[in-house]
């Protein structure tokens, strides 16, 4: 596409997280007017994620299409940050590369199973013993015992993520509008208070989708998650200098860190439809599997517990299809949003393109 | 005193804690022009507290004097907290009393200690069994193995009180300025920029005290200490009717109740200076013994993990004096300022009855 395909249109997004903004800027590249619809930007899983980029370190046997959509779009992000870092946006990609790594005999197990399964895709991933991880990264403590290096799976800042996006959305000309939208049909989108006519809805609201269309009940629904944003302090142990995962007792626990001496902690898992706010019984469980991983996060500032809530849909690949003529679906990322977002938005543009 | 006793005269109260607030509340009450300093009100120990009314529980051997200004005090919290009320700004006094629990040998040894203790000095408390302490709490989980009832405990929502304490204050003419005090003398009190002369200048600035006069230098000291606010959900266990102290392996612990769900959970202590925000370790402590007191707060909303600075004293006790002609000092109440407050309030009105 370019300048001028989509002059003429408009468009309403509805939902400001990382996807939403992105296909706003993306169709304002284009040349539609587009408006960019969410009732608390800067609230959602896009702004409360970690920011991991980790097709290879999420993969499971039976998941196939999903590493494959994932190894895809992980692809597209050096440009798709570049291109952002040249507006004048970085989203603060790394690429240091990610470990793996289990505590106890039955996580080892585990850990074997998934290096065993990616070694049957001919994915490369490196065991490495407890001592090898603790000299690659020397602020995992004792209780490490086995791991794996997967140097491909990055992470970026999903914070500055969003920022640049809505900052390159707006300068594109996006209206920014705080209001929530109840419900979207063909060319309309209904507000609590009002409506909007547009040539092309997007519904991008994340785990909020399922309720503004009928082809999205009972398809995408909420998966809460705690996270925790630490800092180190002058004369704390530094942080470690790559994502680390890990894998403690069965409960999985990943450490992303930041610019800045930042270190951010993630995440529980559950179903408990919208509950609001981080339980107690999370928050516990991830300071201990992340002071477990690295001890020396026990003096770091608890900057904050977070609660958000993933798309979830019932195969966990997002949903990227037209509902109907003029209603086009960009949701259902699940834990994998920001991963998978350049090619979510290739694929929209590709929708779009298509269709006229 | 009455209201014309202060009549022409000035004061500046700095600090605006629960101390400073009621004493320039006060001071004003008889007649004087107070001016409240404070650059960041609704942010120190006053606010972050816990608002426990605890000289038994908080009682220990060799500490008779802070017993006995302790006992002294809280004979004045009910008159002190219906006079708020009065006024329209009810505190939020809670009399249902504190148990005190143990959980494993050593706990309840130290538990033993303090109950013999307090029998020597005609104080009565009733030993109860877990069974006992569960029949009157059922929160209490099935570690809790021995306790005390002590119904002469209370608690108060401390900041339910700041507020009050402020509003009353401002209904009698006191003039809050968010500034920052950088030295206090006689008739004068240094600003970063400028300077406020005034007939008496009262140091209620918490731990920062010991930085503005050279008499509190070396005397007052940070008390580091961690704190959380936790609520219970629609459908949760309810939280426990009264304070629950309790020991845990030798960490102290303590659960306030709050109305509407509301618990605070505190506190660690230790010595960091002014070390800034919660450290992971101290809030995982906080949690972990929480949730074996009371397992049902697993499920609770953590709302906020915050850090405060008690101000110290080498005697533990506070230092309610005039430091030299005009500068009147009420800080160092370390853990029980606000147990302490009524009995300070009328200490420093006695003190300024008396230099007239």
């Amino acid at each position: 596409m370019h300048m001028t395909v989509l002059m003429g249109t408009t468009a309403v997004v509805v939902g400001a997280g990382v996807v939403g903004a992105a296909i706003a800027g993306r169709l304002a590249e284009d040349g539609a007017a587009v408006t960019l619809l969410d009732p608390h930007p800067r609230s959602g899983a896009s702004w409360v994620a970690g920011g991991m980029l980790a097709p290879v370190t999420e993969a499971w046997p039976g998941e196939e299409a999903l590493l494959a959509l994932g190894t895809a779009s992980l692809r597209r992000w050096p440009a798709f940050a570049a291109g952002l870092a040249a507006a004048g946006h970085d989203p603060g990609l790394r690429t240091d590369g990610t470990l793996v790594v289990a505590v106890d005999s039955a996580d080892r197990a585990e850990l074997a199973t998934l290096a065993d399964y990616l070694a049957t895709l001919d994915r490369k991933v490196e065991p490495l013993t407890g001592r090898e991880l603790r000299s690659r990264e020397p602020s995992l403590g004792p209780a490490v015992r086995f791991g794996l290096s997967v140097p491909g799976d990055l992470a970026v800042d999903n914070r500055r993520l969003l920022d640049a996006l809505l900052a390159v959305a707006s300068a594109r000309g996006v209206r920014q509008v705080a209001a929530r939208a109840v419900a979207v049909g063909p060319r309309l989108v209904e507000l609590a208070d009002g409506q909007l006519a547009a040539d092309i809805v997007v519904v991008a609201a994340g785990a909020w989708s399922g309720a503004l269309h009928p082809a999205l009940r009972d398809v995408i629904r909420p998966v809460k998650g705690e996270i925790l944003r630490l800092r180190a302090r002058p004369g704390s142990l530094p942080p470690p200098e790559r994502t680390v995962r890990g894998l403690v007792e069965g409960r999985h626990v990943y450490l992303v860190p930041r610019d800045g001496d930042g270190l951010v902690v993630g995440a529980t898992q559950y179903e408990a439809g919208f509950e609001p706010g981080p339980r107690v019984g999370g928050v516990r469980d991830l300071l201990a599997d992340a002071e477990r991983l690295v001890p020396g996060v026990a003096d770091y500032v608890l900057e904050s517990a977070d609660a958000g809530f993933r798309p979830g849909s019932p195969d966990n690949l997002p949903v990227v299809r037209w509902l109907e003529p003029g209603v086009l679906a960009a949701t259902g990322h699940g834990r994998n949003g920001i991963l998978l977002l350049p090619g979510t938005v290739a694929d929209v543009a590709e929708l779009i393109r298509e269709a006229r």
